[in-house]
């Protein structure tokens, strides 16, 4: 018995987690099936078990893991084939390309888009959300979106060590999808799934990454519910 | 054949580019001997034929290779002995490690000790320095490090990731240095080499760190020259 409990919206369908996505995409690389238990950000007693109060939470038989890293590292030690990191050096270092990732890609994009994950939420998980994330940003979430097009180029210049480890190959780790893809995949999988804002309009390099991540496991990424805009 | 150019201060003996460290470390690592050549910020001549115009430089036999990062990669496919990197997921995923580095040591630490740098540099190589640098900073070199203590919690709330890496072995890289131990290590042996200024002060887990590393091939790093103060 394996369960993933990752964050829904209004829609239940819409699973937009930056956090979720790298850990749902990770169990389809290992081939590893799994049932999918929907939560809005206020329904926690399901992961209760784990310690943990954020999502997403994997169970398996007995174990309960919580943190997106933390699941994946516990994926690799239990179902060492398909590697995720490429060994005990790559898993010792994932925590150092996880932060790159919060640095250039799930931090600068959140002012930007809170307010569409705001909007996408039940009304008991929006209060929660806004009440809670309004000290993260400048200003209400709606203004922190204000003129977003704006802060296209800035964005996209700190997107610059990506496009460089895409030069190489094509994908971040290489020939092949690897972790530090699913983890960067979760910044613009976030994105797609909630807001119609579009982080890599007219980044050629990255799109193209992008795209090839959306198309992977049968188009596991691409057929995900959206937002209504 | 081999000889590392790396760039060197007045007194020709202190060595303190933290992009040279990295590879005189990993050279180390793999156990291969090199002969040192020292150069100052304006002594380019000797690494015309690398077509690169920075420091380090390697050359093996009749190759040329500039740039840390690609100098290390080459190491890595040329003597695949004693990994570096730890597989091609690893070698891939390098410049992202590389970046972090740069964001979160190399970079907030530049302002705090570039007049350090300066006034160790012979007179032409300082004037080139100052007239170079200075854009980079508020105001001049000196006016950017002053009242640098205020500047410690911030900088070190910064090496959080670094940090995190450590709480589960004793280096980056897990029970054993490798490449990504020699980027950081770069970073902080610089300023050890070049400043009084100790990013470092009352940070337990990562001075424990740099002490190892200082350890490291009889004590290569705690054997440099260091700058008089």
């Amino acid at each position: 018995m394996r369960r993933l409990f990752e964050l829904c919206a209004a829609d239940r369908d819409v699973r937009f987690s930056p956090y979720v996505w790298p850990v749902r995409m990770a169990l389809r690389h290992k081939g590893l099936p799994f049932e999918s238990v929907a939560c809005t950000f206020l329904e926690k007693e399901g992961i209760a078990p784990s310690g943990g109060s954020t999502f997403p939470v994997l169970q398996e038989e007995e174990r309960w893991v919580p943190d997106s890293l933390a699941i994946a590292r516990h994926l690799e030690r239990a179902h060492p084939e398909r590697p995720l990191f490429g060994g005990a050096l790559g898993l010792a270092q994932a925590g150092l390309v996880h932060a790159l990732i919060l640095d250039r890609a799930i931090r600068p994009l959140f002012p930007l888009i809170a307010a569409d994950v705001c909007a996408a939420l039940d009304d008991p998980s929006a209060a929660y959300f806004r009440a809670t994330r309004t000290p993260r940003v400048e200003g209400s979430l709606e203004d922190a979106a204000e003129g977003r097009e704006d802060a296209l180029p800035r964005l996209q210049a700190g997107f610059a060590p990506f496009r460089r480890a895409l030069d190489a190959g094509s994908f971040l780790s290489g020939d092949a999808p690897a972790y530090a893809d699913y983890g960067l995949f979760g910044a613009f999988q976030w994105c797609r799934v909630i807001s119609p804002f579009a982080p890599l309009a007219g980044d050629a390099v990255m799109n193209a990454w992008f795209e090839r991540m959306l198309d992977l496991f049968g188009g596991e990424g691409r057929r995900a519910k959206r937002a209504a805009a």
